[in-house]
């Protein structure tokens, strides 16, 4: 027999004679007559109730199996006369897969603390918390690429493996075949030092200027050694770089982008959704629907310092025009004093990268970020340096040697266009979505300093 | 003016008074009384043909830009004379974005060895060749993700930093933020050795015993220092995984993700295709709708050792029961004797990895390898042992220790289920798809020993 996924047999349009469903018993309880199994198989947060008669074959071969057993159950699908579900199954025949013995599985039916998990994330996905965030993880993941993909973008692939380090940041993971202590980068695997990608974008830039509209969505790397909620050593980005655009399409398209996929996730994720609107972010649900209703606040830089400037709130980083924002600049703007998300645009030149492109006033850069209530920066782009004289300029200017970036340059030597692209975190907009406070539990495996579990 | 998609204005159901399209140019030809520019934006193969009338100011402002020049051109969308096209511009406003000066610009209109395009990968992607392979593979990639949507597959990202090592081969990149030299893994950033994944499998099979089904599709490493037409350091691989599911509903699988891409790409990619078939592979397409219209052949690892020892082919490896099949008998079976994909399953369990589910037998393991014309394995997968004792035996005997696999033998431990996946690597995929017969190739920036530019 054909066996059929717990999502299909819930939303059946008529009772069957008989279906198969497995999965894994969440609860068990045994009652006069009869017990109530309810079976999870990941394919959606809601249980089915498997109906066991005592005295019946299958209920003989249910024997002693509990919480976190893996079931098979073929029987009738009949409406359920409980209010929680429409169908449940009648146990007709009833296989034990795999048992879970109660006295040392980890997960028997009570709430764990997040910490808890992480220890074991190896079963963590066998909570509805934790199915539900992957599932989450997932549709938000379909539907950035929806949105691409009704634009024309190309998703392109670039390289984890790099020879040079895009943001001049010292901070990455160096790879090698080398063994520990041995150190002639000519004898190595590339015969020179190669490190884990901080970004894709400046491939992604070639691309675009081949492609058009480009978009990467990949693993990136941070060897930044902070034990924060907010930061990972791995995640995962959204890199799109577009040819013949300006910074007004980057914020255009950063905006469309978030707006899309939080549609998309309150559209296809209901049941998932209202578990962290119940349990964990008493507002999520209202935030995410607020966020649709009208378009994000846009300032510039020297605005936001002006509005910084202005508030009560002391800051343990000084306000003062000229400085990067720090998070809690970004949230206060986006939190408290807009209240929804805010694009804040040409940032002084000094706290940005040498790629992004100068304004006419000498003093800043096309740059914009998408800040987000209890998140900060979601997004970070610019319309990029496309004259060559002014990038091998700020390339000399930033102490970097324009003869590195020699391919890089070549973009403006031939057929250069203006162009700009963003990056975005992932794991932020997860974070946005299921309102989980923390990164390590948007990530299956999450790695950061001195964690490599798993 | 909102910019128009070449790829939009070609398929223009009218006529249009102002169009504003912006590319590169591709040709330029002088004749008496006008100016013929190909412009293409990497919307799709085709160009836009933009004429250009002499003594107007659109044709002042074109100047001498030639092969290369980024430009942006304004224009009516009319009805083309020529047979090559439906519409083109008829240029009013000219705009030259950016030169390419002829005497140093590498793509001059000819053809270009796929070496000499290697060294330039940068530009390479403004070829047809390198544009089509590129926007093949996005459509290739978008056409996995939609076959396992449609089946319920969650994608997750498992971890590319790990401490283990999945199937015990030792080809693996080592990572660090130690200074070249040192050797104290416990200063080092995870207080341990880390290293680049060469499969998310084992990750995979935890999430699958929460999710049901699972899949991954990211960026995989392998140190190999061999230097083929068929290998990378780093590729991607399509990992999905099935709770309650055997080494059928494997088969199955992939057998249906191959077929579904190949209809997908030959569905949406047509003209990007026929370039490969007029310039690459002469018989591409008739390849590639033959493999829609039978079902793959299926034969055991038993019957394709006997078919290969009945063969007149000599082999440089010989052929003897319970040898891993080699590339030369794999090519054997599904160019010349099948003709087609073919499907080989229950190999000898001491070619297999630990993890693949002992067959009763005691001889070979439930494993199946999906065989490809021209590719070899493109495919290679197992039912997974499910059983605690059988996997502990399975590692001693491999010289593992269970205690370094203690959450993977978890999973056996508390609700253990028949469960299946496989590995599908992606560019071998794009070389099936393309014919072209150079991993390098369908790589935009692609790594491999000693080459790590870009």
């Amino acid at each position: 027999m054909q066996k059929t996924l717990i999502v299909d047999a819930l939303n059946a349009e008529t009772a069957q004679d008989a279906v198969q469903i497995c999965g894994w018993a969440r609860t068990r309880r045994d009652l006069g007559t009869c017990s109530f199994v309810e079976v999870n198989d990941g394919s959606c947060l809601a249980n089915m109730q498997c109906v066991v008669d005592h005295g019946t074959d299958a209920y003989a071969s249910l024997g002693s199996a509990g919480v976190g057993a893996a079931l098979s159950v073929t029987g009738a699908l009949t409406p359920s006369p409980g209010k929680d579900q429409k169908w449940e199954v009648r146990a007709e025949k009833i296989r034990v897969l795999g048992h879970a013995d109660p006295e040392t599985y980890p997960l028997q039916k009570k709430r764990h603390s997040d910490e808890f998990l992480r220890g074991i994330a190896h079963l963590r996905m066998r909570t509805n918390k934790y199915g539900a965030a992957f599932r989450i993880r997932s549709q938000a993941a379909w539907a950035v690429h929806e949105f691409f993909r009704e634009r024309h973008f190309v998703w392109v692939h670039t390289p984890v493996l790099t020879g040079s380090d895009c943001e001049g940041a010292g901070e990455m993971f160096r790879v090698t075949t080398l063994p520990p202590g041995e150190e002639n980068a000519g004898k190595d695997f590339f015969t020179r030092n190669c490190y884990l990608t901080v970004s894709g974008q400046l491939e992604a830039e070639a691309l675009a200027m081949g492609l058009g509209r480009v978009y990467t969505f990949g693993p990136a790397f941070r060897a930044e050694n902070s034990n924060t909620p907010r930061h990972a050593a791995e995640f995962w980005m959204v890199e799109p770089e577009m040819a013949f655009a300006d910074i007004m399409d980057c914020m255009e398209l950063g905006e469309g982008l978030i707006r899309h996929v939080v549609e998309r996730v309150l559209e296809h994720c209901e049941a998932d959704l209202r578990l962290f609107d119940n349990f964990v972010d008493k507002d999520l649900l209202i935030r995410l629907r607020a966020m649709l209703e009208k378009p994000f606040a846009r300032v510039t830089y020297a605005e936001a310092v002006r509005l910084l400037e202005s508030s009560d709130k002391s800051f343990v980083f000084p306000v003062v025009f000229g400085m990067d924002l720090q998070t809690e600049h970004e949230r206060y703007l986006a939190e408290e004093h807009f209240q929804q998300p805010v694009i804040v645009y040409d940032y002084p030149r000094e706290v940005k990268p040498f790629y992004m492109r100068c304004n006419n006033d000498n003093e800043t850069v096309a740059a914009m970020d998408i800040l987000a209530p209890r998140i900060g920066e979601l997004v970070g782009g610019s319309q990029r340096e496309e004259r060559l004289d002014v990038l091998t300029q700020r390339l000399q200017e930033t102490g970097k040697d324009p003869d590195d970036y020699w391919w890089y340059t070549d973009l403006r030597r031939f057929g250069s266009a203006p162009h700009a692209g963003f990056g975005l975190g992932f794991e932020r907009l997860l974070m946005l979505l299921t309102g989980i406070a923390n990164i390590r539990d948007v990530i299956p495996f999450p790695r950061t300093p001195g964690s490599l579990d798993f």
